[in-house]
């Protein structure tokens, strides 16, 4: 697709991932028109193979806009999880704690998949493999967006009545608000995930999530064929140092219980290690440009809240344009902040918790760390603490 | 009393707290002897005035040992508390969320007045204001107590089955367990609590628990001419920086929230600051001798925990012994770490967060401080998250 000179849109999306997706349909479904400017091609958004755990209503809203039937199909329907410590297994009923609920696991690459393919076909404009995207006059009533459509082409603009970063983590969005004007809160945790995918069957109908003491490790699935896994590990190492059998030797070690279940292995086709953070800019907006997800806020994924908030962001960023598009009350957009930080901050605090619970951190004192274990056993003896943690698991309330 | 030479006993107690007291009161019942040695006189450990807030089963116990008369006139029964932080106050009824449960405030002291007249009425032996007290040859079948009667008098021995280290955490006791056998874990809080008692009528019928960001402050009560109150300080601060009005000023600030409600003013007659500080010794028991109460843990006031882990602790090795004089069996001493270590570990998980959350501590990071304002905003709009907390105030099961 081809931007032709002098455009306009109402809102310029700035990055094509599942905050700037949503966003792009939640508008369109209120008359609202977007372009959305992504720097990589189809093919890469597409292809960067990552995890997903959706929310029950994220879900909903899928169906709702008509985009689920891939999902329904596909996608593993999960109601409870597994917790495994002090060699022992503890089941967590999330469907029997919250009146029903449960998770779906089905991969962001995915979901981006269906979302990208449905915006195309309803007309939708998506530029990919734009460079140099610059985000200017944010304080006044004429936003832009600078962007080149290619590498060696000339610089462009994009005229509109708002922008709404969605550029990630490391997208200029979040950085065309002014220092001053913002706070940035955030956690590097000193341990990091080693994944892999393995070409095997499922090992277990659930999540496994084990808290050992060499270290965290969580068994997931993807499909029929091909399991995913992560162990934890220390951040800066290279994943050259782990062989495939170092890898499943951790892997049988942390998840086994002695129970006699055990862990299926397969051929290894992709790994990697990831750090983790915990990050939260305030505030999300400033004049006429909106940040929502991972531009605003990363949570490290032992929660599974990444995806989920991204469109809780966009999903209140929507109903605050069409209030201003239909009615000139700028009400919603004024409370986009304190609405979607309410969310976020629990789900920050969810993914802290998990996170602190059931990884290893050598740099915690001795009182903390059992601390950890403390908490596991009160939760698994606690119908009250399961609910707790069962209600942020499969998703608080999106009114 | 004075205690003959050549007596010996079942029991040997170290220490007439909480712990010590309500052993003798327990083992008595089942037919088995003890002395209690104090190294305080008993006017000491009577009018040593300290805060108690009684968990619903430690009411129940004090009833069905005849020892509940005075508690139940002048005890004061709660059946929630408020949270207040972010300038709001939220109520959290804690019978209504545990089916019915509820905590006493008795203040400490008063306790101890109601054993010890108890126990010397049933012929008790507690000899007070004994020194240079210390535990010998605990991993032998013939335990010893060496003490003086009388700071000049001659050192003498109480031989025994068993000892109880019942000693506070300053006591000689745990010190008996070789270092190379036990396993400390430990937290100071870089806080404290600055606390006051005041000639002022009840300015609340509940406690007050706010997370204010001056810090932590909290309204208590002891009858209704004397009140209660603390607030966070630095813990190595001198109580001649406080002057009454810095400190009133101090509470009103923290405990007031532009409701119109407010605190009510009196004399203070008592002021002081302590320290805060987490701890767990593994194990709590060494060949003959056991260790109970703040002699193996201590946790910070916030969750008012203290007074009923020792409890806790005493009544399962009551138990332990009973059996083991009826029977000849040991499981039960042998379980006494394993059962006492499984409650203690969830009192010091509950106290770490309620003074996690509540307190501001300067040392955290930002992402820290305002997580803990996440915690109490999930807590009050969680009521999972709020039974949860409701079932550890008021004291979890005891079988």
């Amino acid at each position: 697709m081809y931007l032709a000179k002098g455009v306009r849109t109402q809102v310029a999306i700035v990055g094509a991932g599942p905050a700037g997706l949503f966003l792009a349909h939640l508008l369109h479904r209120q008359g609202i028109e977007s372009v959305i400017l992504e720097q990589r091609s189809r093919a890469e958004i597409e292809g960067t193979i990552r995890a997903g755990v959706l929310e029950h209503w994220v879900v909903d809203l899928m169906n709702d806009m008509g985009l689920g039937d891939r999902l329904m199909r596909e996608g593993h329907f999960h109601s409870g999880i597994t917790l495994r410590f002090g060699r022992r297994s503890h089941h967590i009923d999330m469907s029997e704690l919250t009146g029903g609920k449960r998770v779906t696991v089905y991969a962001q690459h995915e979901v981006i998949r269906d979302l990208v393919a449905a915006r195309l076909e309803d007309g939708g404009r998506i530029l990919f493999g734009v460079s140099d995207v610059d985000v200017r006059d944010i304080d006044c009533a004429a936003p832009r967006v600078l962007f080149r459509q290619s590498p060696d082409g000339p610089m462009e603009e994009l005229p509109c009545d708002f922008i709404a970063g969605c550029d990630g983590f490391h997208g200029p969005s979040r950085q065309a608000i002014p220092a001053a004007c913002r706070r940035e809160y955030q956690i590097t945790y000193p341990f990091g995930w080693l994944g892999i995918l393995a070409e095997a069957p499922p090992s277990h109908p659930e999540l496994i999530y084990a808290n050992h003491e060499r270290g965290f490790a969580l068994l997931s699935t993807r499909s029929p064929e091909v399991q995913r896994l992560y162990i934890q590990c220390d951040p800066r190492d290279d994943i050259a140092n782990w062989s495939d059998d170092r890898i499943w030797s951790e892997l049988h070690r942390r998840l086994e219980d002695g129970s006699g279940w055990t862990l299926t292995e397969g051929p290894v086709f992709q790994k990697g290690i990831i750090g983790m953070r915990s990050f939260v800019c305030e505030p999300m907006r400033h004049g006429r440009l909106f940040i929502a997800g991972d531009a605003a806020h990363i949570v490290p994924p032992t929660g599974a809240k990444g995806l989920n908030l991204a469109v809780a962001d966009v999903l209140v960023l929507s109903r605050a344009m069409a209030a201003y598009y239909s009615t000139g009350s700028s009400d919603g957009l004024d409370g986009y902040c304190a609405t979607c930080l309410a969310r976020i901050w629990k789900a920050e605090r969810f993914s802290w918790h998990m996170t602190t619970m059931l990884h290893r951190n050598p740099g915690e004192s001795a009182f903390e760390q059992r601390l950890h274990l403390a908490e596991l056993d009160h939760l698994v003896h606690s119908r009250a603490a399961m609910a707790a943690l069962a209600e942020n698991y499969v998703g608080l309330p999106m009114e």
